[in-house]
């Protein structure tokens, strides 16, 4: 048995009840290194080009890594894979809190969900104890009831990942969260839809037992040198959050505003980690194994949104349903952010899909017969607030807006498609290709659509570094060259991080990759490993998501775009002036150093040297 | 009554055989010029959004210019639009030969047709009388056997604008033919398909009248000055037509090879003008009022293809039927040539089909199985001709290809959208972005779709000048520096030569804008005319296309794109190395010359401007 690896992965049928456990091949976690990897390898075997996303074929993968449950720093995480509903293509989430570490002490590494239950139900894990129990008293409740629910079934040890009403009603954007009021979120490219349309709300998991690695001692000594530095180079994030950035994203011009098409916003300082701080933070959150602690929990304790409480928003959801709403309200903010957790839907898209109809509403496209009354102006809070309660619960125009920008606008047609800001049908996150070059082609390329996690450039040109990758210093950010080159060693780190499963913060925490191999060294205990062979497993994680996607779902270079706004409206502000990235010739140079013919395939090459040919072996 | 002008205007409902004469103000001659901009202003007013291209509420209209049929050089000329069936927006085509002078002297401006007959009709318009003609035995006959026979019929004086059998079958890439074996073309945007759908063959004209003009002996004096420099200017036109120009455009790295996949290809020597110099050129051909000739009268006296003769390949056909496919072999290409015409299917667009085949069938997506057994290798002429065939007839794979690449990639599905080169549905002609910068705004921009002939910007890469609006030197094609605004300039001088029909090889022959206001002077009249107000005409009629677009065809921003071909991968030839056009950069530019808002709608100021808020009001 390798260290920090189970090796028992959950089958189970919801249309016939069927639970069993399955065992991979230890060599197999060496070739995909784990959670995002294997994940992506099982969907690859068991989904294909006629799975519909929503039908019972589909798969819904929880998958942990080798570092979760271990004190590997940051590494507290699970992913969770599946067909999208959003996109219809290759969907997945990373997540932190303590649902994957009790997974893994409960004894599995992960969970492999399909069929549709015949009616609601939740599975519980206890202890290797696994069952399909009746969820009906759970159907309807919010995602913080569901947490309390279960909680009081079953004990307070009991951890939860499920879906609120929006993931039931298969709203196109719903998450599934984790931890309660804790709230941490598989937000995007609509997971919770598929919970939802196999009638599963929640998935409860009790684990005491310990994660077993290799060397539990040099370990200990290894991460002694580590930890101290990681600590010191995240300060800001232990002290203002991941909103600590937003003052910065604005001075840079990367935070959207006004749907994308405009720069400067004074009004940042409103709505900033900083303000934060000042006044509704109460204390930090830790993810397990996590030493930096960039979790918010906040308490409002008066005015209209008094009672709001639990996980305090991050900079995404500042930058979505703020600033980019031109929102500048905190308290607001955090209140619509509450309730994007308790219903069940992702703030980034959904903090998009409400810019997008204030600027249709703004050009009289829609009124406030389409909107039920309510007034959709810029920078108006409660009608930000009503826009995320009808997208949640699948009402109103929030039926519309809750099927994601992309098709939202086609449904609407017209000039629509101008305003909808999105790559592959995910909604671009708060960081914009204009002020972070390599997000052009990393947002154009990545596999689940427009995603900075799945990317990863952008953090070398805000100062990260990789020195066995020859990345010393700061990356010119307004500067396109060589950006094909980072993007692709970023995205193939970033599927290294989504496997082992640890934190991207730790990035910022100057974490190298020698450091990594050491972490696997005495965690898994492969003596022999290398920087060059988790780099390869990377790139060949990032390629068999991308033949995924081709091979499924259609998807070639007439794909690797980004929307109109994007690519030819500067937001001329004192951030990026003029500035924009050119796409066409950084995708050029990043197909030649990918490997990919100039369609945006991966070569048979390519696939032979990255040991992809044989991929059409079933894992299992 | 201004010179140049008849002032009348043939409506003509196929459904009920109701012959109008319209007659539109004097004024409106001065605000949209003439054809091309009459023409768009009637489409305007009597299509929109619900407009079926294919329906019989489309309106085929036929419009001459004031200067057609008067003795300006090469104005000749006459302008078809409607509603396209192969986009689905704006559609026009300006042609040269004699059937516009000849309509001219028939007493009419032009010809409005809308409704369908019931059964297969022509349209005979003879020195003023019009009538609707049974056409039940044209049915079938290609449209040089169709000339034939209505001059049979109706004399040797008789000239015909006509579709073939592609036109009858409603091919998407159907063309409009004139003047049989001297074959001129409206051959983009599939006009001969709404000629089709109304059940009609043929308009045939007989005219022997004068077409006045102001000042006569004025005229002619000043003539004196403009001919010898137009000549003088033109020799090479003169002596190798528009297919001089392929050696070239090879060498540039502006002719398209290897379904624009690749540059350097030196067999272009083998179907140049130069050689068809050498080989099966018979004479030149003149259309009205040309003092160039660049037209090729050809005739194969031996071989497989011995027997073709009338008009020989241009420039483009060269590009899209020869190089594009690889097929070296001149003669093949003439041949294909004169089915393209007998068939009546546009070159251009036929070539482009093919070359799109030819790749799937290399790569694997289609077969023998699909084609027929033919084998559709790159480089085969014989396959090359098949498919031609096939088209026109719309037969097998034809019947796909006919629709256009942009259709039948989407149909075909997976990667096929990838070897798809168009925008906006229609296929790019002959030259190449990569090799010419300002082709990718004006292609991503133009009102028919990719169209060199409505950009222009590329004239001034090749070495044309216009003093007036300070281009006195051969702009750099490498570089886009100020291409937004030369696109600017020359699509409105495009609306200019397009509406009181000039031809654009006039360009070539150095005529000036302040020569224009001068032919205008002595043949409409205007003496107070300014080169400021031919620009603005200009400008008014390219916004009012492009108004057209956006509110009846939700045309914006997001359909101003390339091909991803052309947008991010290189030619690497000797001719553009790895240059890429950054077409973000350039449209920004663009937008804001045009006075168009960042989704490139016209803004309610530049309207205005160009007291364009009339335009719900009806020219007639």
């Amino acid at each position: 048995m390798l260290g920090g690896y189970t090796g028992k992965v959950l089958n189970i049928d919801l249309t016939t009840g069927n639970i069993e456990i399955e065992k991979y091949p230890d060599r197999m976690l060496r070739k995909y290194l784990g959670a995002s990897g294997i994940a992506a390898k099982i969907l690859y075997d068991r989904t294909d080009e006629n799975t519909d996303p929503l039908g019972p074929e589909n798969h819904l993968i929880y998958m942990t890594g080798p570092f979760t449950g271990t004190r590997v720093p940051s590494s507290g995480r699970h992913e969770i894979t599946a067909k999208s509903p959003l996109t219809g293509i290759f969907g997945e989430g990373d997540v932190g809190g303590t649902w994957g570490v009790n997974l893994k002490r409960a004894g599995y590494d992960g969970i492999i969900i399909h069929g549709k239950a015949e009616k609601p139900v939740y599975i519980l894990v206890e202890e290797g104890q696994v069952s399909i129990l009746d969820g009906e008293h759970l159907w309807g409740l919010d995602t913080i009831e569901v947490d309390e629910k279960l909680k009081e079934t079953h004990g307070p040890k009991t951890v939860t990942s499920c879906i609120g009403p929006a993931g039931e009603k298969q709203v196109l954007i719903a998450s599934i969260m984790h931890d309660g009021k804790d709230a941490r979120a598989v937000g995007r490219a609509g997971l919770g839809a598929v919970m939802g349309s196999k009638n599963l709300k929640a998935i409860a998991v009790i684990g005491s037992g310990k994660v077993d690695v290799a060397d539990e001692e040099g370990l200990k000594e290894c991460l002694k040198k580590s930890l101290p530095k990681i600590i010191a180079n995240t300060q800001s994030l232990k002290q203002l959050g991941t909103a600590g950035g937003a003052v910065m994203a604005e001075k840079w011009g990367d935070i959207p505003v006004k749907n994308w098409s405009r720069g400067d916003w004074e009004s940042i300082k409103n709505i900033s980690g900083e303000k934060m701080a000042k006044t509704i933070l109460k204390k930090r959150y830790f993810c397990g194994s996590c030493p930096i602690g960039c979790g918010r929990d906040i308490e409002i304790k008066e005015g209209p949104y008094k009672g709001v409480s639990g996980a305090g928003p991050e900079y995404e959801t500042i930058g979505l349903l703020g600033s980019n709403c031109m929102v500048d309200d905190l308290e607001a903010i955090a209140y619509a952010n509450e309730l994007c957790n308790r219903l069940g839907i992702d703030s980034i898209s959904t903090g998009s899909a409400i810019a997008f109809a204030m600027e249709l509403y703004e050009r009289g496209i829609i009124d406030e017969r389409d909107t039920d009354g309510v007034k959709l102006d810029w920078g108006n809070g409660e009608a930000m607030i009503e826009m995320v309660k009808k997208i949640g619960s699948k009402e109103g125009i929030g039926e519309l807006l809750g099927k994601g920008v992309k098709r939202a606008s086609e449904e609407i047609g017209g000039i629509a498609p101008e305003f909808a800001v999105h790559v592959k049908g995910l909604e671009l996150p708060a960081h914009d290709p204009r002020a972070m070059s390599s997000l052009a082609v990393g947002y154009a390329t990545s596999n689940r659509g427009a995603c900075h996690l799945h990317a990863g450039g952008f953090y070398f040109e805000k100062g990260v570094t990789m020195p066995e990758l020859g990345y010393t210093e700061m990356q010119d950010r307004l500067s396109s060259e060589g950006k094909g080159q980072l993007t692709f060693h970023s995205q193939n780190i970033m599927c290294i991080l989504d496997s082992l499963k640890l934190c991207k913060m730790l990035l910022f925490g100057k974490v190298t990759l020698t450091e990594i191999v050491e972490w696997i060294k005495y965690t898994i205990g492969w003596d022999d490993f290398t920087v060059e062979e988790l780099l390869m497993a990377g790139e060949r994680i990032f390629n068999l998501q991308r033949l995924y996607n081709v091979e499924y779902c259609s998807i070639s270079r007439k794909d690797d775009v980004l929307p109109p706004r994007i690519l030819s409206q500067p937001r001329l502000d004192r951030g990026t002036g003029d500035y924009l990235p050119p796409l066409g010739k950084m995708l050029y140079e990043y197909y030649q150093i990918r490997g990919w013919t100039m369609e945006g395939i991966p070569s048979e090459e390519k696939i032979k040297e990255l040991d992809l040919d044989d991929r059409h072996v079933p894992l299992i």
